[in-house]
């Protein structure tokens, strides 16, 4: 019975993905998966033998959707729009799998496996994919930017969207984290790309950050 | 004996900020800390119900340093020292209590005490000064800047300040957090002020940055 067994595996990392994001990861524990799903505990085991091996497969989805979804397309230029759709698609990664970015050094420090694979993803992968996009921004003229400034403007922007729900979890502890907070991360990325965006430009970002202001 | 009572009180404090810098809090129990002071653990309970109080003093110790250091100053003018000294206080507090900041969010939920405090600090007072600075710093035709850029700015300077530490330790798993971090935190902060910093300042602004290129 392939298929039946296909599919529990892959229930198994849905229902804990949004076990995971709704109570935080911490707080979950394997039998409350199983439990969860109408399973035995013996099930469970059966696909997976504990539980960071269930987080290892979550991220592997997370880094998935960011090289599909946020690839620099290679059969059009791009345009003002998909600056727009970039940032969004960004915080829409951010939002489906919050749970690791939550409390990230913590996560990392429980599960080395994830640990090592995700710093290879940020530093290879990441990295080219979100320097492609500055500069295929820059040389389409929406953004005017020095060579040298690319780089630390990457880092701040990934730092911001990295850390921007841990970021409103310490700040506003007793706020719960909703598409608001999503909202306002977008709004504060938009704050670091403002000084970059070239006159002609302006007023579509404009357009865009009240976008996200009317969404609180 | 108040005298001897008060010196094993701060001994304490300090040895546990010494031990939780090296080793991380999650590592460091109430006996490891009797233990380095050559006390017994039941000396160390007379002075403190549980590591989290030893956490909460060092918390105050961390806003008292930053209230003192950071506050404007009330009798005379800043100047383009005071952004660059400004700046390498943020980071020299950031480094003194490192700890703190590897696993904030962590921290807080085990801490409520400390989370009550800590949010009450960074809405309140801490918002005050960062904003007071920057008020003064345009005033003052150092930086140019739209007055309602000023906040989202200053949010993202706090929040690379802050997470710099754990946004290193998931970047850099391998590599120890050290003071070669702190300079390379500084230059993120710089890359965000940097669109902002009038002509007339880039070159003082250049050489800031340089200083903390050849640190590394």
């Amino acid at each position: 019975m392939p298929k039946t067994r296909i599919k529990t595996y892959d229930r198994i990392v849905q229902d804990s993905l949004k076990l995971f994001n709704e109570h935080g990861e911490r707080n979950i524990t394997t039998n409350h998966i199983a439990a969860h799903l109408g399973i035995s505990p013996g099930n469970l085991y059966y696909h997976f033998r504990n539980k960071e091996e269930i987080v290892h497969q979550i991220f592997l989805s997370y880094r998935r959707f960011i090289s599909e979804r946020l690839a620099v397309p290679s059969d059009r230029q791009m345009d003002v729009a998909d600056l727009v759709n970039y940032l969004e698609t960004a915080f829409e990664a951010m939002w489906q799998f919050r749970f690791m970015f939550y409390d990230l050094p913590g996560l990392m420090a429980r599960n080395p496996q994830l640990q090592a694979d995700y710093h290879q993803f940020v530093n290879g992968e990441l990295q080219t994919i979100l320097e492609g996009h500055f500069r295929e921004f820059i040389r389409l003229g929406l953004l005017k930017m020095d060579l040298e400034d690319i780089e630390p403007v990457s880092v701040n922007i990934w730092l911001v969207v990295k850390f921007w729900f841990a970021f409103e979890q310490t700040a506003r502890p007793k706020a719960p984290i909703n598409e608001a907070s999503s909202h306002r991360g977008v709004r504060q990325v938009l704050a670091l790309l403002k000084p970059y965006v070239q006159d002609d430009f302006l007023p579509a970002f404009r357009q865009l950050v009240a976008r996200h202001h009317t969404a609180d």
